[in-house]
């Protein structure tokens, strides 16, 4: 790695630690774009994260997790806590829409350098959203944020992955949802520490919790690719966003059950967020090697071949991984 | 590969490919769950697939994509043409939810060889739902479907990445919605090649298309990931699918894309439907060959190491490579 490199990342990483958030700020950028400073920040950063309590956001559109997580800022930060929050955007980075809610809700903490919120588009990962998504919770995790709440709209696969990667997930439901939605409910549960119904004050709240408690008794079925074991059923809780209602209790919550997987599903979480990175980056050294002078014609003609099906893929696969071999 | 496998698989791809149904979704299963009957058939199949038009059919949820696709098999089966549709559902395949809408679609074609509907879970996607979905299109197309329908919610960055791998992407909205579908559409459009207002009797309907059109000359931005060439910007058309208004003018929109994109854009889509498959089958011999006998005590402690944060996960990446590099 370059000299240069590694002093810029030394710099930028330093300045965000000791509490620079505009550093911190850059340097996020630059592990959503995964640049080599990135890497050499990472790197340094890496041995000091490692003690934030990650959760996961997430929830149909229209569940209010915007409003919650506005909601459990306030109250995180009421007893003192700093609190980061990394919101992942349908919308593109340039063609805005969500992140407008960012900015209303970041103006409400300018003058508070414990509140840190964090907007990343949802697509245009190379090494896939839950990779990037875990690496900035590092950095936010190394800059002192204890707490870092990942928000994800909960209807697509990698956004669903991203908080199921958290230590503790959590799924939002609102009472008389469509058909579509409730699907994806279904599909949902199955990643769920903890079910909170919101919007709590409307007619069918108590009834959607109730199900939902009836729902989770009959022992939900799970993804064969969780790994992760689950000690016992999620609690169900109902809170108001909009006014605050429960939320207190969703954050006794969190804690409640930080502690309780402290010794044995956070582990298993990190075992988790640690292959979903290095496996990432693996794939990463792999076509960055099957792109090098040395390789990219050879590759781009191996590509040809397939897409004009004169060259089954996994033969195709096999062909590429030869070469490296070969080197 | 097992002399066994091969012969399992030829079997069931020789019956598939002669218009047996139940052996066509066995195989289908097969590819889902990535075994090696799978790579057999694939391999046995591929040469004979690549001529199918693949359209990729997304959009937000209550747009009306399962009534859009009903009625696009009814314009199609009018012509006389055969249709496969893969419906990617959020939910799991255990939970059902969304998966019930398909079962009365498929009744309503029960008697029909040239309809086959295939749901496909958006979760446990190993190798990556875009590389599945492919695969499972190489199966149909070489089953002798010419016409390839492939239905996700656009709300996610894999279920939108598998909409924008077909040589025509169809992004459907509806009049009137939400915040939160606002901002996910905005994102959708920088795939589309075809915009489609669904729910064209509701009011709005005009106004939504007319602002999509000038929202769209003001030349909408893209995913810089996105290589392939956009000729021209996507036309916007207005559809009632409840009541078939405006399928046919689709069904029309449809074929004149694939006329028009077989020597530019189509390529392009190849290349990157190529690309997908090999590197998720990259990754797949990568994982085995690490997870073997020979080498799964060390990958297991050095991604232990990983989790406890005493390594970081790009030299966890670089010791893995030099692993196996060093058989």
């Amino acid at each position: 790695m370059e000299v240069d490199v590694v002093a810029r990342a030394t710099t930028l990483s330093d300045a965000a630690v000791s509490g620079d958030r505009l550093a911190l700020s850059r340097l996020l950028t630059t592990v959503e774009n995964r640049t080599p400073i990135a890497e050499a920040a990472l790197r340094r950063l890496y041995p000091s994260a490692g003690r934030a309590h990650l959760v996961g956001i997430t929830g149909p559109p229209g569940s209010g997790k915007s409003t919650l997580v506005a909601a459990l800022i306030a109250e995180v930060r009421a007893a003192g806590r700093p609190v980061a929050v990394i919101a992942v955007d349908p919308s593109s980075p340039i063609t805005g829409g969500a992140l407008l809610g960012d900015r209303v809700r970041m103006q409400a903490y300018a003058g508070d350098d414990d509140v840190f919120i964090r907007s990343m588009a949802s697509r245009g990962h190379a090494g896939g959203l839950a990779s990037t998504s875990t690496a900035a919770a590092s950095v936010l995790d190394a800059a002192g944020f204890d707490l870092i709440l990942i928000e994800t709209v909960g209807t697509g696969q990698s956004e669903v992955e991203v908080a199921a990667t958290a230590d503790t997930t959590v799924v939002l439901e609102a009472p008389e949802m469509g058909d579509e939605v409730q699907a994806i409910k279904a599909g949902l549960l199955e990643v769920a520490d903890l079910v909170v119904v919101n919007k709590g004050d409307k007619p069918g709240a108590q009834r959607t919790a109730a199900q939902l408690r009836a729902m989770l008794v009959a022992s939900a079925p799970r993804d064969p690719a969780d790994t992760r074991p689950r000690p016992k059923r999620p609690e169900v809780l109902i809170t108001t966003a909009a006014t605050g209602a429960g939320v207190p209790e969703l954050l006794l919550a969190l804690d409640r059950h930080r502690a309780a997987a402290a010794d044995g599903g956070e582990v298993e979480a990190r075992l988790v967020r640690a292959e979903t990175q290095v496996w990432a980056i693996v794939a990463d050294r792999f076509r960055a090697r099957l792109h090098d002078p040395a390789h990219a014609a050879s590759t781009a003609a191996v590509l040809e071949e397939v897409a004009r099906h004169r060259l089954d893929p996994f033969a195709a696969a096999d062909r590429l991984l030869s070469e490296i071999e070969a080197d």
